[in-house]
Protein backbone atom coordinates (compact mmCIF):
# COMPACT_ATOMS: atom_id res chain seq x y z
CA UNK A 1 0.00 0.00 0.00
CA UNK A 2 2.94 2.35 1.02
CA UNK A 3 4.78 2.65 -1.56
CA UNK A 4 4.96 3.99 -5.39
CA UNK A 5 7.03 3.27 -8.37
CA UNK A 6 9.27 5.98 -9.96
CA UNK A 7 6.03 7.22 -12.13
CA UNK A 8 6.44 7.09 -16.01
CA UNK A 9 5.81 10.48 -16.41
CA UNK A 10 8.51 11.89 -13.87
CA UNK A 11 11.19 14.06 -13.97
CA UNK A 12 13.34 12.95 -16.24
CA UNK A 13 16.41 14.58 -15.25
CA UNK A 14 20.36 13.46 -15.96
CA UNK A 15 23.51 14.60 -14.48
CA UNK A 16 23.33 17.84 -16.63
CA UNK A 17 20.09 18.86 -15.83
CA UNK A 18 20.21 18.37 -12.25
CA UNK A 19 23.34 20.42 -12.12
CA UNK A 20 21.62 23.03 -13.52
CA UNK A 21 19.32 22.57 -11.05
CA UNK A 22 21.82 23.28 -8.22
CA UNK A 23 23.31 26.35 -9.75
CA UNK A 24 23.27 28.91 -7.09
CA UNK A 25 22.56 27.07 -4.25
CA UNK A 26 24.58 24.90 -1.80
CA UNK A 27 25.88 22.17 -4.19
CA UNK A 28 27.38 24.17 -6.48
CA UNK A 29 28.91 26.11 -3.56
CA UNK A 30 30.45 23.18 -2.45
CA UNK A 31 31.64 22.60 -5.87
CA UNK A 32 29.37 19.00 -5.87
CA UNK A 33 29.34 17.43 -9.70
CA UNK A 34 26.39 14.85 -10.19
CA UNK A 35 27.84 12.05 -12.40
CA UNK A 36 25.30 9.45 -12.60
CA UNK A 37 21.55 10.12 -12.39
CA UNK A 38 19.24 6.82 -12.13
CA UNK A 39 15.41 6.78 -10.10
CA UNK A 40 17.30 4.03 -7.64
CA UNK A 41 20.70 5.54 -7.23
CA UNK A 42 22.66 8.47 -7.62
CA UNK A 43 26.16 9.96 -7.63
CA UNK A 44 28.10 12.57 -6.94
CA UNK A 45 31.48 13.57 -6.66
CA UNK A 46 33.39 16.41 -4.67
CA UNK A 47 37.04 17.52 -5.10
CA UNK A 48 38.37 18.71 -1.42
CA UNK A 49 39.75 21.66 -1.09
CA UNK A 50 41.32 23.35 2.47
CA UNK A 51 38.05 25.42 2.24
CA UNK A 52 36.46 21.97 3.36
CA UNK A 53 38.54 20.69 6.01
CA UNK A 54 38.51 20.80 10.06
CA UNK A 55 41.08 22.59 12.04
CA UNK A 56 42.47 19.64 11.83
CA UNK A 57 43.18 18.98 8.71
CA UNK A 58 41.02 16.45 7.88
CA UNK A 59 37.46 16.47 5.29
CA UNK A 60 34.94 18.00 7.36
CA UNK A 61 32.12 16.15 8.88
CA UNK A 62 29.81 18.92 8.00
CA UNK A 63 31.05 18.55 4.39
CA UNK A 64 30.64 14.52 4.68
CA UNK A 65 26.75 15.62 5.58
CA UNK A 66 25.95 18.15 2.98
CA UNK A 67 27.18 15.67 0.42
CA UNK A 68 25.22 13.09 1.63
CA UNK A 69 21.87 15.40 1.52
CA UNK A 70 22.39 16.78 -1.90
CA UNK A 71 22.43 13.31 -3.33
CA UNK A 72 19.50 11.96 -1.08
CA UNK A 73 17.24 15.09 -1.82
CA UNK A 74 18.15 14.66 -5.24
CA UNK A 75 17.14 10.95 -5.56
CA UNK A 76 13.86 11.31 -3.75
CA UNK A 77 12.91 14.34 -6.01
CA UNK A 78 13.71 12.00 -9.13
CA UNK A 79 11.00 9.63 -7.45
CA UNK A 80 8.36 12.22 -6.16
CA UNK A 81 4.66 12.38 -7.49
CA UNK A 82 3.37 14.76 -9.74
CA UNK A 83 2.56 18.08 -7.35
CA UNK A 84 4.52 16.82 -4.75
CA UNK A 85 7.78 17.96 -2.68
CA UNK A 86 10.34 16.64 -0.06
CA UNK A 87 12.11 18.00 2.97
CA UNK A 88 14.32 15.85 5.22
CA UNK A 89 12.70 14.78 8.40
CA UNK A 90 16.34 13.53 9.90
CA UNK A 91 19.82 12.35 9.17
CA UNK A 92 22.08 10.08 11.06
CA UNK A 93 25.83 9.59 9.94
CA UNK A 94 28.45 7.43 11.28
CA UNK A 95 32.25 8.64 10.36
CA UNK A 96 34.30 5.59 9.91
CA UNK A 97 37.56 7.35 8.84
CA UNK A 98 38.90 10.62 7.76
CA UNK A 99 38.95 12.03 4.70
CA UNK A 100 42.26 13.84 3.44
CA UNK A 101 42.78 14.62 -0.14
CA UNK A 102 39.56 13.50 -1.77
CA UNK A 103 37.74 13.20 -4.43
CA UNK A 104 35.03 11.92 -2.32
CA UNK A 105 32.55 10.30 -3.99
CA UNK A 106 28.65 9.84 -2.67
CA UNK A 107 26.25 7.08 -3.80
CA UNK A 108 22.92 7.22 -2.42
CA UNK A 109 20.98 4.50 -2.82
CA UNK A 110 17.14 3.51 -2.07
CA UNK A 111 16.30 1.38 1.59
CA UNK A 112 12.26 2.79 1.12
CA UNK A 113 10.37 3.91 -1.05
CA UNK A 114 6.71 4.85 0.66
CA UNK A 115 3.94 7.04 -0.62
CA UNK A 116 4.65 9.42 2.80
CA UNK A 117 8.44 8.71 3.34
CA UNK A 118 11.43 7.71 1.48
CA UNK A 119 14.97 6.10 3.22
CA UNK A 120 18.30 6.88 1.54
CA UNK A 121 21.46 5.38 2.56
CA UNK A 122 24.75 7.47 1.08
CA UNK A 123 28.22 6.26 1.27
CA UNK A 124 31.15 8.21 0.99
CA UNK A 125 34.45 6.97 0.13
CA UNK A 126 37.51 9.04 -1.03
CA UNK A 127 39.78 7.34 -3.53
CA UNK A 128 40.71 3.82 -3.10
CA UNK A 129 37.04 3.26 -2.42
CA UNK A 130 38.01 3.54 1.56
CA UNK A 131 34.73 4.35 3.38
CA UNK A 132 34.01 7.69 4.93
CA UNK A 133 30.65 7.61 6.12
CA UNK A 134 27.76 6.53 5.96
CA UNK A 135 24.50 8.17 6.21
CA UNK A 136 20.70 7.04 6.69
CA UNK A 137 18.01 10.21 5.81
CA UNK A 138 14.59 9.92 5.68
CA UNK A 139 12.55 12.09 3.49
CA UNK A 140 9.04 13.37 3.90
CA UNK A 141 7.03 13.10 0.67
CA UNK A 142 4.89 16.89 0.80
CA UNK A 143 1.92 16.70 -2.04
CA UNK A 144 0.78 20.47 -2.05
CA UNK B 1 35.18 7.77 36.89
CA UNK B 2 34.17 7.92 33.33
CA UNK B 3 34.44 11.77 33.80
CA UNK B 4 36.94 14.64 33.44
CA UNK B 5 36.41 17.91 34.63
CA UNK B 6 37.08 21.11 31.97
CA UNK B 7 41.24 20.96 32.63
CA UNK B 8 42.43 24.15 34.91
CA UNK B 9 45.53 24.53 32.41
CA UNK B 10 42.73 23.75 29.33
CA UNK B 11 43.04 25.39 25.88
CA UNK B 12 41.34 29.48 27.44
CA UNK B 13 40.06 30.46 24.06
CA UNK B 14 37.83 33.22 23.76
CA UNK B 15 35.30 34.13 20.42
CA UNK B 16 38.32 35.53 18.47
CA UNK B 17 40.79 33.18 19.19
CA UNK B 18 38.58 29.98 17.89
CA UNK B 19 37.26 32.51 14.83
CA UNK B 20 41.80 32.34 13.77
CA UNK B 21 42.01 28.81 14.18
CA UNK B 22 39.34 28.21 12.04
CA UNK B 23 40.59 30.55 9.26
CA UNK B 24 40.90 28.70 6.12
CA UNK B 25 38.88 26.18 7.14
CA UNK B 26 34.88 25.39 6.60
CA UNK B 27 33.74 27.29 9.34
CA UNK B 28 35.37 30.52 7.37
CA UNK B 29 33.66 29.27 3.96
CA UNK B 30 30.35 29.44 5.52
CA UNK B 31 30.61 32.03 7.29
CA UNK B 32 30.02 31.26 10.85
CA UNK B 33 31.06 33.54 13.67
CA UNK B 34 31.50 32.17 17.35
CA UNK B 35 29.78 34.76 19.56
CA UNK B 36 29.95 33.18 22.94
CA UNK B 37 32.63 30.54 24.02
CA UNK B 38 32.54 28.68 27.44
CA UNK B 39 33.37 25.37 28.17
CA UNK B 40 30.05 23.79 28.88
CA UNK B 41 27.64 26.00 26.01
CA UNK B 42 29.73 27.47 22.74
CA UNK B 43 26.95 29.94 20.42
CA UNK B 44 28.11 30.61 16.76
CA UNK B 45 25.89 32.72 14.30
CA UNK B 46 25.77 31.98 10.24
CA UNK B 47 23.98 34.87 8.54
CA UNK B 48 21.99 32.74 5.36
CA UNK B 49 22.93 33.68 1.34
CA UNK B 50 21.66 31.82 -1.67
CA UNK B 51 24.97 29.89 -1.90
CA UNK B 52 23.71 28.08 2.11
CA UNK B 53 19.99 26.99 0.67
CA UNK B 54 18.76 24.68 -1.29
CA UNK B 55 16.66 23.91 -4.82
CA UNK B 56 13.55 25.23 -2.96
CA UNK B 57 15.16 27.88 -1.17
CA UNK B 58 15.17 26.78 2.11
CA UNK B 59 18.46 26.84 4.51
CA UNK B 60 20.32 23.78 3.34
CA UNK B 61 20.25 20.55 5.38
CA UNK B 62 24.00 20.39 5.26
CA UNK B 63 24.23 23.65 6.53
CA UNK B 64 22.48 23.08 9.51
CA UNK B 65 24.75 20.08 10.19
CA UNK B 66 28.14 21.35 9.36
CA UNK B 67 27.04 24.59 11.76
CA UNK B 68 26.03 21.81 14.25
CA UNK B 69 29.30 19.60 14.02
CA UNK B 70 31.85 22.86 13.89
CA UNK B 71 30.27 24.42 16.93
CA UNK B 72 30.40 20.39 18.78
CA UNK B 73 33.98 20.28 18.02
CA UNK B 74 34.62 23.33 19.10
CA UNK B 75 33.14 22.98 22.42
CA UNK B 76 34.52 19.22 22.92
CA UNK B 77 38.16 21.17 22.01
CA UNK B 78 37.58 23.44 24.88
CA UNK B 79 37.50 20.37 27.07
CA UNK B 80 40.34 18.22 26.04
CA UNK B 81 42.81 17.01 28.38
CA UNK B 82 46.37 17.65 27.49
CA UNK B 83 47.44 16.38 24.47
CA UNK B 84 43.97 14.50 22.94
CA UNK B 85 42.64 15.31 20.38
CA UNK B 86 38.86 14.89 18.87
CA UNK B 87 37.08 13.07 16.21
CA UNK B 88 33.55 13.13 15.63
CA UNK B 89 31.91 9.54 15.52
CA UNK B 90 28.30 9.88 14.98
CA UNK B 91 25.60 13.13 14.41
CA UNK B 92 22.13 12.49 13.95
CA UNK B 93 20.02 15.53 13.13
CA UNK B 94 16.12 16.40 13.64
CA UNK B 95 15.34 19.13 11.31
CA UNK B 96 11.98 20.44 12.95
CA UNK B 97 11.69 23.82 10.76
CA UNK B 98 12.13 25.18 7.41
CA UNK B 99 15.09 28.05 7.58
CA UNK B 100 14.76 30.58 5.69
CA UNK B 101 16.78 34.32 6.07
CA UNK B 102 18.19 33.84 8.78
CA UNK B 103 20.68 34.62 10.61
CA UNK B 104 21.22 30.99 12.02
CA UNK B 105 22.22 30.94 15.73
CA UNK B 106 23.74 27.22 17.14
CA UNK B 107 23.98 26.58 20.84
CA UNK B 108 26.25 23.58 21.88
CA UNK B 109 25.34 22.43 25.34
CA UNK B 110 26.63 19.13 26.55
CA UNK B 111 24.58 16.15 27.58
CA UNK B 112 27.93 13.84 28.86
CA UNK B 113 31.83 14.76 29.77
CA UNK B 114 33.34 11.56 29.68
CA UNK B 115 37.59 10.45 29.63
CA UNK B 116 36.75 8.78 26.02
CA UNK B 117 33.76 10.24 24.82
CA UNK B 118 31.80 14.07 24.84
CA UNK B 119 28.30 14.08 23.78
CA UNK B 120 27.02 17.38 22.68
CA UNK B 121 23.49 18.93 22.15
CA UNK B 122 23.46 21.67 19.36
CA UNK B 123 20.42 23.98 18.81
CA UNK B 124 19.78 25.97 15.50
CA UNK B 125 17.46 28.84 15.65
CA UNK B 126 16.82 31.37 13.39
CA UNK B 127 15.68 35.00 14.20
CA UNK B 128 13.16 35.04 16.82
CA UNK B 129 14.09 31.77 18.31
CA UNK B 130 12.58 29.11 15.65
CA UNK B 131 14.17 25.81 16.72
CA UNK B 132 15.34 24.72 12.72
CA UNK B 133 16.95 21.74 13.78
CA UNK B 134 18.47 19.62 16.82
CA UNK B 135 21.69 17.81 16.70
CA UNK B 136 23.16 15.33 19.02
CA UNK B 137 26.78 14.14 18.21
CA UNK B 138 29.49 12.04 19.46
CA UNK B 139 33.05 13.08 19.87
CA UNK B 140 36.05 10.48 20.46
CA UNK B 141 38.71 11.84 23.02
CA UNK B 142 41.97 10.67 21.42
CA UNK B 143 45.37 10.37 23.29
CA UNK B 144 47.74 10.55 21.27
CA UNK C 1 0.74 25.92 9.69
CA UNK C 2 2.40 22.52 10.37
CA UNK C 3 1.21 22.45 13.93
CA UNK C 4 -2.36 21.25 16.09
CA UNK C 5 -2.82 21.31 19.31
CA UNK C 6 -3.69 18.78 22.25
CA UNK C 7 -7.36 18.53 20.58
CA UNK C 8 -10.19 19.79 22.94
CA UNK C 9 -11.98 16.60 22.54
CA UNK C 10 -8.86 14.12 22.29
CA UNK C 11 -8.70 11.13 24.34
CA UNK C 12 -8.40 12.21 27.71
CA UNK C 13 -6.15 9.23 29.53
CA UNK C 14 -5.12 9.09 32.87
CA UNK C 15 -2.26 6.60 34.27
CA UNK C 16 -4.82 4.03 34.94
CA UNK C 17 -6.46 4.10 31.47
CA UNK C 18 -2.93 4.06 29.55
CA UNK C 19 -1.74 0.49 31.95
CA UNK C 20 -5.42 -0.70 30.84
CA UNK C 21 -4.83 -0.26 26.79
CA UNK C 22 -1.25 -1.88 27.34
CA UNK C 23 -2.54 -4.75 28.81
CA UNK C 24 -1.07 -7.94 27.67
CA UNK C 25 1.63 -5.69 25.03
CA UNK C 26 5.38 -5.32 25.68
CA UNK C 27 5.16 -2.32 27.88
CA UNK C 28 3.18 -5.08 30.94
CA UNK C 29 5.68 -8.00 29.95
CA UNK C 30 8.68 -5.50 30.70
CA UNK C 31 6.46 -4.30 33.37
CA UNK C 32 6.12 -0.74 32.83
CA UNK C 33 4.73 1.71 34.61
CA UNK C 34 2.42 5.19 33.80
CA UNK C 35 2.90 7.76 36.33
CA UNK C 36 2.24 11.19 35.23
CA UNK C 37 0.02 11.74 32.05
CA UNK C 38 0.02 15.34 30.30
CA UNK C 39 -0.39 15.77 26.98
CA UNK C 40 3.29 17.20 26.84
CA UNK C 41 5.12 15.41 29.04
CA UNK C 42 4.49 11.33 29.98
CA UNK C 43 6.44 9.99 32.67
CA UNK C 44 6.84 6.03 33.41
CA UNK C 45 8.91 3.56 35.71
CA UNK C 46 10.25 0.20 35.30
CA UNK C 47 11.95 -1.91 38.33
CA UNK C 48 14.92 -3.75 37.17
CA UNK C 49 15.30 -6.95 37.85
CA UNK C 50 17.51 -9.82 36.13
CA UNK C 51 15.56 -10.68 32.97
CA UNK C 52 16.17 -7.10 31.82
CA UNK C 53 20.07 -7.00 31.58
CA UNK C 54 22.71 -8.23 29.30
CA UNK C 55 25.61 -10.57 29.87
CA UNK C 56 27.81 -8.24 31.83
CA UNK C 57 24.76 -7.40 34.31
CA UNK C 58 24.01 -4.29 33.03
CA UNK C 59 20.63 -2.94 32.43
CA UNK C 60 19.94 -3.80 28.48
CA UNK C 61 20.19 -1.30 25.66
CA UNK C 62 17.04 -2.70 24.14
CA UNK C 63 15.20 -2.19 27.23
CA UNK C 64 15.86 1.66 27.58
CA UNK C 65 15.08 1.82 23.94
CA UNK C 66 11.60 -0.37 24.24
CA UNK C 67 10.98 1.98 27.81
CA UNK C 68 11.85 5.21 25.50
CA UNK C 69 9.20 4.17 22.89
CA UNK C 70 6.60 3.29 24.55
CA UNK C 71 6.24 6.90 25.89
CA UNK C 72 6.97 8.55 23.25
CA UNK C 73 4.07 6.94 21.47
CA UNK C 74 1.78 6.74 24.09
CA UNK C 75 2.58 10.86 24.50
CA UNK C 76 1.95 10.93 20.69
CA UNK C 77 -1.35 9.12 21.20
CA UNK C 78 -2.44 11.38 23.23
CA UNK C 79 -2.10 14.04 20.92
CA UNK C 80 -3.39 12.87 17.81
CA UNK C 81 -6.22 14.28 15.88
CA UNK C 82 -9.67 12.72 15.82
CA UNK C 83 -9.07 9.30 13.46
CA UNK C 84 -5.75 8.98 13.70
CA UNK C 85 -2.80 6.49 14.32
CA UNK C 86 0.58 6.81 14.91
CA UNK C 87 3.55 4.63 14.31
CA UNK C 88 7.23 5.61 14.70
CA UNK C 89 9.56 6.26 11.58
CA UNK C 90 13.02 6.60 14.16
CA UNK C 91 14.25 6.24 17.26
CA UNK C 92 18.13 7.31 17.98
CA UNK C 93 19.67 6.29 20.98
CA UNK C 94 22.85 8.00 22.94
CA UNK C 95 24.26 5.72 25.86
CA UNK C 96 25.77 7.68 28.71
CA UNK C 97 25.74 5.27 31.69
CA UNK C 98 25.18 1.71 32.47
CA UNK C 99 22.54 0.68 34.47
CA UNK C 100 22.47 -0.96 37.03
CA UNK C 101 19.53 -1.32 40.05
CA UNK C 102 17.31 0.92 38.11
CA UNK C 103 14.24 1.36 39.00
CA UNK C 104 14.01 3.52 35.64
CA UNK C 105 12.69 6.19 35.18
CA UNK C 106 11.41 7.59 31.58
CA UNK C 107 10.27 11.18 30.72
CA UNK C 108 9.10 12.16 27.36
CA UNK C 109 9.02 15.28 26.67
CA UNK C 110 7.73 17.76 22.79
CA UNK C 111 10.29 18.77 20.21
CA UNK C 112 8.00 19.19 17.92
CA UNK C 113 4.11 18.39 17.12
CA UNK C 114 3.16 18.88 13.52
CA UNK C 115 0.47 17.82 11.34
CA UNK C 116 2.41 14.99 9.75
CA UNK C 117 5.39 14.28 12.54
CA UNK C 118 5.84 14.74 16.27
CA UNK C 119 9.24 14.12 17.65
CA UNK C 120 9.34 13.42 21.48
CA UNK C 121 12.73 13.36 23.79
CA UNK C 122 12.85 10.98 26.32
CA UNK C 123 15.28 10.58 29.14
CA UNK C 124 15.95 7.56 31.28
CA UNK C 125 17.20 8.35 34.25
CA UNK C 126 18.01 5.92 37.32
CA UNK C 127 17.64 5.97 41.25
CA UNK C 128 19.27 9.44 42.24
CA UNK C 129 18.57 11.20 39.10
CA UNK C 130 21.64 9.47 37.00
CA UNK C 131 20.79 9.57 33.22
CA UNK C 132 21.43 6.94 31.64
CA UNK C 133 19.90 7.53 28.13
CA UNK C 134 18.36 9.96 26.14
CA UNK C 135 16.23 8.81 23.03
CA UNK C 136 14.58 11.26 19.98
CA UNK C 137 12.30 9.37 18.26
CA UNK C 138 9.80 10.52 15.16
CA UNK C 139 6.47 9.74 14.81
CA UNK C 140 4.13 9.55 11.81
CA UNK C 141 0.56 10.42 12.40
CA UNK C 142 -1.55 9.05 10.12
CA UNK C 143 -4.38 10.04 9.17
CA UNK C 144 -6.94 6.70 7.91
CA UNK D 1 46.43 1.77 12.11
CA UNK D 2 42.76 1.39 13.62
CA UNK D 3 42.19 -1.96 12.69
CA UNK D 4 41.66 -5.55 14.28
CA UNK D 5 41.01 -8.75 12.96
CA UNK D 6 39.14 -10.90 14.91
CA UNK D 7 42.13 -12.71 17.16
CA UNK D 8 43.03 -15.92 16.55
CA UNK D 9 42.71 -16.95 20.07
CA UNK D 10 39.48 -15.12 20.63
CA UNK D 11 36.39 -16.40 21.64
CA UNK D 12 35.35 -19.24 19.40
CA UNK D 13 31.53 -19.64 20.58
CA UNK D 14 29.03 -21.26 18.46
CA UNK D 15 25.12 -21.05 18.41
CA UNK D 16 24.71 -23.12 21.59
CA UNK D 17 27.76 -21.30 23.86
CA UNK D 18 26.13 -17.93 22.57
CA UNK D 19 22.30 -18.80 24.09
CA UNK D 20 24.61 -20.38 27.07
CA UNK D 21 25.91 -16.98 27.86
CA UNK D 22 22.35 -15.20 27.76
CA UNK D 23 21.13 -17.73 29.80
CA UNK D 24 18.48 -15.26 32.40
CA UNK D 25 19.08 -12.30 30.31
CA UNK D 26 17.11 -10.27 28.48
CA UNK D 27 18.10 -12.29 24.99
CA UNK D 28 15.75 -15.16 26.77
CA UNK D 29 13.76 -13.20 28.34
CA UNK D 30 12.53 -12.10 24.99
CA UNK D 31 13.10 -15.75 23.37
CA UNK D 32 15.93 -14.73 21.08
CA UNK D 33 17.88 -18.07 19.23
CA UNK D 34 21.21 -17.07 17.95
CA UNK D 35 21.37 -19.46 14.63
CA UNK D 36 24.50 -18.22 12.93
CA UNK D 37 27.68 -17.23 14.39
CA UNK D 38 30.69 -16.26 12.63
CA UNK D 39 32.74 -12.89 13.42
CA UNK D 40 31.38 -11.04 10.63
CA UNK D 41 28.09 -11.91 10.97
CA UNK D 42 25.75 -13.37 13.30
CA UNK D 43 21.87 -14.05 12.91
CA UNK D 44 19.31 -14.90 15.53
CA UNK D 45 15.81 -15.51 15.21
CA UNK D 46 13.09 -14.25 17.19
CA UNK D 47 9.14 -15.67 17.64
CA UNK D 48 6.51 -13.24 17.73
CA UNK D 49 3.77 -13.06 20.39
CA UNK D 50 0.92 -11.04 21.91
CA UNK D 51 3.72 -10.23 24.88
CA UNK D 52 5.97 -8.38 21.82
CA UNK D 53 3.32 -6.18 20.50
CA UNK D 54 2.28 -2.37 20.90
CA UNK D 55 -1.54 -1.68 21.46
CA UNK D 56 -1.95 -1.55 17.72
CA UNK D 57 -1.20 -5.00 17.19
CA UNK D 58 2.33 -4.73 15.67
CA UNK D 59 5.88 -6.40 16.34
CA UNK D 60 6.65 -3.41 19.28
CA UNK D 61 9.75 -1.50 17.99
CA UNK D 62 10.93 -1.76 20.92
CA UNK D 63 11.48 -5.67 20.29
CA UNK D 64 13.00 -4.62 17.11
CA UNK D 65 15.74 -2.33 18.91
CA UNK D 66 16.47 -4.77 21.87
CA UNK D 67 16.86 -7.86 18.66
CA UNK D 68 19.36 -5.52 17.28
CA UNK D 69 21.04 -4.46 20.27
CA UNK D 70 21.61 -7.91 20.88
CA UNK D 71 23.28 -9.69 17.90
CA UNK D 72 25.14 -6.50 17.58
CA UNK D 73 26.96 -6.63 20.62
CA UNK D 74 27.46 -10.17 20.34
CA UNK D 75 29.19 -9.51 17.24
CA UNK D 76 30.97 -7.41 18.73
CA UNK D 77 31.89 -9.78 21.65
CA UNK D 78 32.91 -12.24 19.30
CA UNK D 79 35.72 -9.91 17.78
CA UNK D 80 37.34 -8.77 21.10
CA UNK D 81 41.03 -8.10 21.79
CA UNK D 82 41.49 -10.24 24.50
CA UNK D 83 40.24 -8.74 28.07
CA UNK D 84 38.31 -6.33 26.83
CA UNK D 85 35.03 -5.88 27.30
CA UNK D 86 32.12 -3.34 25.36
CA UNK D 87 28.84 -0.97 25.65
CA UNK D 88 26.70 0.40 23.11
CA UNK D 89 27.71 3.98 22.62
CA UNK D 90 23.93 4.92 20.25
CA UNK D 91 21.72 3.09 18.68
CA UNK D 92 19.53 4.23 15.47
CA UNK D 93 16.63 2.52 13.88
CA UNK D 94 14.63 3.37 10.84
CA UNK D 95 11.68 1.70 10.76
CA UNK D 96 10.30 0.57 7.36
CA UNK D 97 7.53 -1.85 8.10
CA UNK D 98 4.88 -3.33 10.42
CA UNK D 99 5.61 -6.24 11.58
CA UNK D 100 2.85 -8.75 12.61
CA UNK D 101 3.34 -12.77 12.95
CA UNK D 102 6.70 -13.23 12.80
CA UNK D 103 9.41 -14.89 13.07
CA UNK D 104 11.40 -12.49 13.14
CA UNK D 105 15.19 -12.79 12.12
CA UNK D 106 18.01 -10.24 12.70
CA UNK D 107 21.43 -10.58 10.36
CA UNK D 108 24.06 -8.20 12.04
CA UNK D 109 27.07 -7.56 9.45
CA UNK D 110 30.53 -5.13 10.16
CA UNK D 111 30.62 -1.90 8.95
CA UNK D 112 33.70 -0.42 10.73
CA UNK D 113 36.05 -3.00 12.85
CA UNK D 114 38.33 -0.29 14.46
CA UNK D 115 40.47 -0.93 18.15
CA UNK D 116 38.73 2.06 19.94
CA UNK D 117 35.13 1.17 18.02
CA UNK D 118 32.94 -0.93 16.02
CA UNK D 119 30.07 -0.08 14.16
CA UNK D 120 27.78 -2.76 13.15
CA UNK D 121 24.42 -2.86 10.68
CA UNK D 122 21.52 -5.09 11.64
CA UNK D 123 18.83 -5.84 9.41
CA UNK D 124 15.61 -7.45 10.84
CA UNK D 125 13.38 -8.89 8.27
CA UNK D 126 9.74 -10.95 8.12
CA UNK D 127 9.10 -14.30 7.07
CA UNK D 128 9.49 -13.62 3.32
CA UNK D 129 12.23 -11.42 3.56
CA UNK D 130 10.53 -8.22 4.16
CA UNK D 131 12.58 -5.74 5.58
CA UNK D 132 11.06 -4.20 8.87
CA UNK D 133 14.13 -2.02 10.55
CA UNK D 134 17.51 -1.30 9.87
CA UNK D 135 19.72 -0.44 12.79
CA UNK D 136 23.12 1.02 12.85
CA UNK D 137 24.86 0.93 16.35
CA UNK D 138 28.66 2.07 17.64
CA UNK D 139 30.19 -0.15 19.94
CA UNK D 140 33.18 0.91 22.44
CA UNK D 141 35.79 -1.48 22.63
CA UNK D 142 36.72 -0.81 26.54
CA UNK D 143 40.01 -2.49 27.40
CA UNK D 144 40.28 -3.15 31.08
Amino acid sequence: MDSVSPRPDGPRLDADALAALHRGTLAEFLGIRFVEVDPDRVVAELPVRDALKTVGGAVHGGVLMALADTVGAAATFLGLPEGATTATLESKTNFLAAGRNGPLQAEATCLHRGRRTMVWQTRVTEAGGRLLSLTIQTQMVLMR
